[in-house]
Formats: structure tokens, sequence, C-alpha cells
């Protein structure tokens, strides 16, 4: 095993001894041992890590029968808070999220569209500072920051490599970040940031594989397998929306045509609305549905219909167990759910799929995010030694 | 942690140590529970159950420096030998494989379209007979059968659910063949098998992420993650082939219009060039290309824009380090292959991944899934207890 591979296995244990005392407490050192097959050795030194850190509560506990003393192992929940942090085009949500991803305080704020990432970056850590203040959190609690975005972010180095929505290009936005808050900072894609959260709080609570899809500015997706964000070589694993539908489709914003994010996106969606007349919302074409006009029907009928075979490919893909339909589109427009679902099952998933998996609807909303985000901040902090 | 979770550590742990020491032997008991983090008493337990069946040989070894003796692990590659199964709709083919997936004894024999299960399984039970005979293998040390076959296979109880190309519907095939070889029978989809081959012997070795592709009476893909196959809540990852390209687009066997498949697949290409005159095979089309045929030229040329498409979505959805390209497609006309890449880095792979992976021609051929059913086999024999 190459030195590299021990270093992953090294954090790996740490991750699960931190996962299953999150989940099991309390809980002995022996129970951990049996049920992972890692050593008691390597256990002990885990949990003497975690303790000395302050992140564990022992506790010495008598067992009725034999009255033999035991020690078991909590956490200190209240020791550990983190920083989510959502970025979005339009708006920026903030949150300090505890252990079990509760959101103990909450911000949120506009951003103008054309915000420099240094503008945006400054305006966090103030933003941060306030929010522990004015909620009086002891910031020794903190442990790090996450920050969720749309786009392509390289999460070992916290680069964002570009996104289209904030219109920015390698960005090294945990290494500014850190320096304007001095906290450890994680970077991750919003969707899978958002398909932790919901993994873990919201809908897919016991799945074992989780497709999150997002209909929204883009079409995107997150896969979550055991528990795990599946990442890909380069994170960009689900980027649905770049799959090609039709090649003489549209042109989409990345240069390729017929992308399947051209035929639902809500960008997409307003530019064919005004080739009819002038529509300057996504709530004016549905009110102009709602009030029978014909080709906001057809237009929005047709998104549907694309909805219906995203959810098909990333079943016949993925096979997962749970698909959670999230983003501005099902979120602004719940009404729209049913219709998709019934699409699904009447006639766009691939029959012998069609009982494996369920169709959930997102629970977490606008907080799915900034709790993801948080969550991957506390489990990067608790793999590193 | 379940009692489920407990088993599958279980298996995974045993599993864990016996790929280790058939790729590291000769290797110390301490050297795999350092690497794995399992305890020495973890590592004993399992390696004493190996030894005891015969499949580990222990040597001890003086180290030059401190004198002290130390006892290494080998594997008994002799000791182990499987069997694997390509039941494919006009032939069957069948190979010995040992613990490295070398084939040490091969056969093949066409099978009748219409032939039911029962004779089918019937005569690969005498043909594997006759092959273990003729090459005077000692069935001792035959550990398992492994069949892969193109179709919905249900891997746990190797029922093979349906396969379109054989045309089977809830076949007992693991139940049935182990009834008549008396060997213990794991089953699973052909392409699965495939990849899991590539991975270890073929084009992908040291891979992270691999997804091989295959071309041939239908479009299919498979996914190896770190080693392991992808495969999904019901087995069903990969069907890339019943993802819908066109709501318009033709009529496809599922039932379903448009999947990827039907502008691919070699019935579908026969089809359409029926439109225009009696082609009887897939060589006729292409040798009608290059007779300068215009609409042959036009039919092929549109496959191959298919085949980068469907590189770039499963690209998209994965984020490979690999994309293998298998199947009677690229086999028999392998100048369609540096096409099929120009397309993909020209035009049809999202830009922001055309650096990230690479497109691996299929290296084991027809001897692909006998090689990996036969590991599949051997995997399922030492996963058990």
């Amino acid at each position: 095993m190459k030195k590299h591979d021990q270093d992953f296995m090294k954090r790996q244990n740490r991750l699960t001894v931190f996962e299953i005392i999150k989940h099991q407490q309390p809980i002995s050192r022996a129970s951990i041992a049996k049920q992972t097959g890692m050593s008691p050795t390597t256990v002990s030194r885990i949990v003497a890590e975690l303790a000395e850190e302050g992140y564990l509560l022992e506790s010495e506990q008598v067992s009725a029968g034999l009255g033999r003393k035991s020690t078991l192992l909590e956490m200190v929940d209240a020791a550990v808070l983190s920083v989510g942090v959502e970025l979005d085009r339009h708006q920026v949500n903030i949150g300090i999220v505890d252990l079990q991803g509760n959101v103990i305080a909450m911000s949120q704020y506009p951003r103008s569209v054309e915000e420099s990432p240094e503008v945006t970056l400054e305006r966090v850590g103030t933003e941060i500072d306030q929010l522990t203040k004015s909620n009086e959190i002891d910031c020794e609690r903190i442990i790090g920051v996450g920050v969720g975005l749309p786009g392509i972010i390289d999460n070992d180095t916290g680069e964002v490599m570009f996104s289209v929505q904030l219109g920015w290009r390698n960005v090294r936005l945990a290494e500014r970040l850190k320096e304007i808050t001095g906290y450890d900072v994680a970077v991750d894609n919003e969707l899978k940031a958002k398909a932790l959260a919901e993994h873990m709080k919201g809908a897919a609570i016991g799945s074992q594989r989780t497709v999150l899809l997002g209909f929204g500015n883009g079409v995107g997706s997150a896969f979550i397998m055991e528990g795990e964000i599946y990442r890909g070589r380069t994170n960009s694993a689900g980027e649905i929306g770049h799959t090609t539908i039709d090649p003489n489709g549209m042109l989409c914003d990345c240069g390729k045509a017929g992308c399947l994010q051209t035929y639902i996106n809500i960008k997409s969606l307003l530019s064919e609305a005004n080739k009819i007349r002038p529509v300057r919302s996504i709530e004016e074409l549905f009110e102009a549905k709602k009030a029978g006009e014909r080709w906001a029907l057809h237009l929005i009928e047709r998104a549907l219909m694309y909805m219906a075979i995203t959810i098909n490919n990333v079943v016949c893909m993925y096979n997962p167990d749970s698909v959670i339909l999230s983003g501005e589109l099902t979120d602004k427009f719940p009404e729209i759910l049913d219709e998709v679902v019934d699409l699904c099952y009447s006639k766009y998933v691939w029959e012998p799929l069609r009982g494996a998996f369920r169709i959930l609807k997102s629970e977490l909303h606008e907080q799915g995010v900034v709790i993801g985000s948080g969550l991957i901040s506390q489990n990067c902090f608790f793999a590193l030694e």
C-alpha cells in the first residue's frame, strides 16, 4: 500500500470513529473496535486525540448484570460548531451549525451580481463576525467554515475553478477566506453540500444511495453513496446539466449544443418566453400559464417532461433508492412535483426501474447548503490529524 | 451498527485481507494489520481460516539486519481456480481462470438463439466437464463458477430478472447451474464482469474510477470505483442505453421513445439501413460505407457522433479517470475509435472535463467477460465465511 493510501486510511479511520460516536453515543471503545474491525490500539489512539482536544466526554457506567465497569464515550456536542456559507448569485446565507446539523443562528443578505470575489469574501468575514457576536457564540468552539457555491470546485485546495453563475474563475476561496477569518475553510459545490445535508437531516435519512437534483439557474445533481459524497476524479461528478440531449439543440453557455439544462433552466425558459412577449421572471411565466396562455403552458409542460427525463437518466446511471428534487423551480412551484412524478411513472422512467426508487421533495430548502457546508467543514476537521 | 452491517464488514474485511495478500505477497500479518487498521486478532483469525482451507502458504524469513524471524504469507495460486462463463445470444465462452485472472483453458461454441435456459445450462455443465477433463484440471481446485450475461441480474440470488438479448425472464440461473455442476455459482451482468477484468488485467490497471462502455447489440456501461463494481440498488447502475435522448425519437424495445441505444446499436443500424436496401450484417453496412454509399456514411457518422455523446454523458455523470470502449462495434471496426476520440475532443465532451480522463480500448476482447466472471466467483468465495 502506498504512503498516500495509508494516510487516506488513517483519515478514514478517524472519521469512522467520529461518525460512530456521533450517531451511537454513548458507546465503549470495545464496541467501536468490534464494529469496525480496527485494533483496540487504533481506536484508543484516535479516542485519546479527540478527548485531548476536548471533543469527547468519558463516563463510567456499571453494567447491570455483571457489575463490571465500562467507560462510555460521548461527543461534547456543544464543543463543536462550524459556519456554513451559501454563496449564490443574488444572495448569501450564513449559519452556525452544530454537530448534529442543527442551525443555531442564521443570517441572509443580498449580493449584487457583479460583486468581485474579494468584496464578497470580505463581507462574508464581517457577517460571520456579527453573527457570532450578536448570538454570543464562543468563537473558540468554531472549528472551521464550509462554503457551498455553484460551479466546479477543487475541494482539496478550496479553489473555485469556475462558476458560471457567479462569473468567477480560478478563485482561491479557501486561502483568502482563511486569511480574512482565521478559520480553516472547506469549499464545495452547493449541490454536493445540499445532498449531504438532506441525507443527514432531511428527506433522505437512512438512504444508501441518494441522488439530489437541482432545478434552478442550472440543472445539476449530486450523489450520496453510503453517507459519503461521490465526487469523481475532479469533484465534477453529477454534472447532468451538460449531458447532451440533442446535438441539434439550443446552444448552452458552455458552448455545446443541446445540453439538458437548456431545456429546463430558468434563464432558458425566460429567453424562450421572451420570444413571445416580455416576461421578466419565472413567476410571470407561471402566471401566464395559469391565465391560460397556450405558449406558456407549452413551455412549462416541455420543462416538466425534461425534468422527468432527467430523473430517468440519473436513475439509469446511478440506480439509487431515492431521488430528491430541489432548487428554485420546485421550491417556488411545489405544485409541479405531482405532475413530474406522474410523467415519470406513466411514461419516462425505464420500466424495470420504476419500482426501484422513491421521488422525494427537498426538506431543508434554503438551509440545505448552509447545513451541508457546515457538516463538510466538520468532516474535514475530524478527518485531519 | 446493525447486524446486517456487521456481517457486511466481516465479509469486507476477509475480502480486503485476501486482496492485499494476493497483490502484495509475500507479506506479514503485522503489515496487513498496519495497512488496514484491523486488529492483529482479526487479521490472524482471517489468515487462519484461509490457511486451514489451504489457500495460504506460510514461510519463515529472517530479516537481514536484526536477525528477527518473521512469518510471511503467500497465496497458493495453484490452489484456486474458477470457471468463467459468458452467455451471449449466439455464442457461449467458457474458461478456467486462476487467482491472477489468467485463462488457463478456454472453449467456445455456438448457441442457437431460441435455446431455452434449461438446454443452455445443461450444455454449460457438460462443457465445463469436458474442459476440465481434456485439460486434466483437478476439479478439487475449482471453487466456483461465475456467469456473465447481458440483462438485469439479481447478483445476490443469481437470478436473471430479464435479458432482452437472450429472451429470458426470471431464470434462477445460479440455483439451476449449481444443481447441474455441483459448484457454487455467481451470476452478473456481462459488462460489469468485463469492466472488473479490464481493471484487474486489461486497459484500466491502476485506475481509480473506470467506466467501461459496450457498443454492440445494446449500449451499456459499467463503473468500477476503487477496484469494486458499482452496482446501485438493484444491480442496474450504468444502463445508459435507456437514458432518453429525444422524447420524439425512435421506439426502443423497452417501450420508451428515443433511448440512447436506438441511435447506436447494431439492430437499429441494420433496421435503418434496410430502409434503403437489404443489408444483412454490420459488416455489409461498413462495406457500403467504404464503397462510398452516402446513406451508409451518414448512418455510421451519426452512430459515431452518438458514441461521442455517450462518452460525454458518462463523463459528466461519473467524472471517471478512464473510459474504456468495448463491444462488437469497436472490436470489429477498430478504425472508428480515432474518429470517436476526435469527435469527443473537438466537440462533444463538455470542455471542463476534456483533460480529466483517458479514452482507452478494451484489451481483453472476447476473454473479458470470462475473466471477469471467474474473478467475481472468486470474490464471492473469499468474501464468505
